[in-house]
């Protein structure tokens, strides 16, 4: 899995500092963005810790993933507040094998050896069906969710918390956690004060939303 | 396939046709309900002929859907203005082989053999691996684009359009163009006047979006 | 004020609740239309309580609203997963004054009178400027915040669950607040289980999104 | 009217035009990253051509805008693919009049006069409210829609095509057009080939949305 921050709103922190004065005072605008730093980070902390996160809707984020799974992108596209571009199994013909191993399997020698196997039986298969001048589209029927896949990713700030909170969480599936874990990373550079709580649930609000006590992160 | 409308807001073309009146109107909305099934229809058509459809999103439609693939259901969700519940593949154990078979593929009698076989051994990995103690979800990883899959949907009418101009085309895939056929034939009988040119473009707007002047249906 | 639910799913607690069981089962939607009213509430109930609220979006609620400000509508339309459909101040000719007055005015006897004056004389000049030909959509720059409007409103389950934690709240503005409340009792009636804890996050989540302690309902 | 850009994506037609390639290449973003400005661009135009906008998206545009009427911002708001953040009249004294006058009474200078003197005993009564303690939120009830507010609004590439296409045409109201057509010269000096053709369907679909034949751009 291969994670980068390609595009970013500039002064991702000021932008929502701004708006969030700007709702709340009579300065225009064209005033506001001659507010020192000090004075911007100050009014985002406050509103951060109070939760009016609409402001942080204002900065941008874009991310280039690759070497990730179809069954990991499956579940990234079902959060609607987010732009996509993912590579297309309909135009592309993905005739080298590349495919997602789980940990699981990957730690234990026999399986995983079982598990490549299997990956060959169905490349194999994939790449006859294209020899056959079956379309790619038809094709893929037989690739399975271990397929390694590219996806473009773009969610502003408000729906990246979100996306955090659900998916740093120690319920999500392991994958899509890494990749959650990685874009928190990314992002907490650019704009340390919106993402300094970020981060599942029991992190950021002090409650469990899976209701599991026997999560080792169930809040004491 | 199995394609089910199994919920409609009722009278589905009075709220649009109310909505539609009362942006133009003194009356207030308990006036408007009281007007006549043809002065509602009048309207309707009025402004679906204008092509104004914010009024057709005050009427939804759930679909519920079976047999179909992942393929599909992984373009379907792209689509963001809309509600989905889908079987999870980390909850429910898959065992017995369930897939679908595209029809280049099914009416050649040996390629259609070697495709199933291909599917019998990716299902005795993934019992295999369930046998050996791995979760369902990284078990999954080896079941094909092909696995059957069962999902709930609600669009509303708006947003159907624009699903049926996509999906209706001869350019979408054959999958999700049977489902989008599927769906709008059963909308169309709640909701005749909203749905009386819903279509590929070409059939809706008279141009093509692809551009595709060897397609058959390129308007002349 | 005048608000009604003219518009509602069927059977708004079985849609939600077959979502649910849909992503936990090998059954198809086919199959769980079949389940037990008892069943599927025990477990709309059952997922309601961990807040997995995704499931009662395929439910949708349309309310018929009359007799509100524009300073109301300004702040509904801002929630931007629902759809609208208002009167216009572009197309309608509102001859006839026709205002709100918030109660803190109201209850003065001087300050109405004088409140009402103001009103006869912006509405004065409204029709005056009618009369010479200004069209109606500049005319309306006189009209206050005050002038009634007409709205209607469709939101589905989880959107407005949302909405009423953010407009019950005491801190929202007591016009907006009336009509969040107007709302509530409406879909009580219709999904008692959906909105058996709807509220402000005060009494649903137990914690004051405001941080407001000299609230009478800030959580001891 | 003030209208400035005050944030907009880093290289707004790469990351496009990187997204267009992922869809249908074998190549990483990493990879796609390096590709000449030549090819990006070329790419753009062609996906553009086509009308293929969902790859835009990764490019977001913000504005600041004072000066505007709260006609204009009602108006904005409805499009609700957008962010936006809005000088509050609840939290804001406006004890200054400040208020929008419309071309057509501005010129004629009897109508201006009157128009003027309106608005005179509104704030009269505005601030008669605000100094007998009623709180803002309710004097501002009296307040007109041609008050002034500022706002913040950030969209997308393609939200603002949508946008450009319904208010840059001769049927929208003359203040919110001529903000779109500010924002249009803003923000085709950052994306010349997105913003192109973008403007009134008339000038970019070659076809009247509102059907006018007596518009002076009506297509011949």
């Amino acid at each position: 899995m291969n994670v980068e921050l390609i595009g970013v709103t500039p002064h991702p922190e000021k932008l929502p500092a701004m708006a969030a004065m700007l709702t709340h005072s009579k300065a225009t605008p064209q005033d506001l963005e001659k507010s020192s730093e000090k004075e911007l980070n100050t009014v985002l902390s406050h509103v951060m810790k109070l939760g009016h996160t609409s402001v942080i809707e204002h900065s941008n984020f874009t991310f280039a993933i690759s070497g990730v799974s179809r069954s990991l992108t499956h579940q990234l596209v079902r959060h609607r507040i987010a732009s996509y571009a993912q590579q297309s199994q309909r135009y592309v013909n993905l005739e080298d094998p590349c495919f997602v191993i789980p940990p699981k399997i990957k730690k234990q020698t026999e399986m995983k050896k079982a598990y490549e196997k299997t990956m060959q039986v169905i490349w194999e298969q994939y790449n006859k069906l294209l020899a056959m001048d079956i379309p790619a589209e038809d094709c893929r029927y037989v690739l399975p969710n271990a397929t390694c896949s590219n996806i473009m990713v773009t969610m502003n700030a408000r729906s990246l918390l979100n996306f955090f909170e659900l998916r740093c969480c120690l319920h999500a599936q392991w994958e899509i956690r890494t990749l959650a874990n990685k874009m928190l990373q990314l992002v907490k550079k650019e704009a340390p004060i919106i993402f300094k709580h970020a981060g599942p649930c029991c992190k950021t609000k002090g409650y469990c939303i899976e209701h599991n006590k026997n999560c080792k992160w169930y809040p004491k």
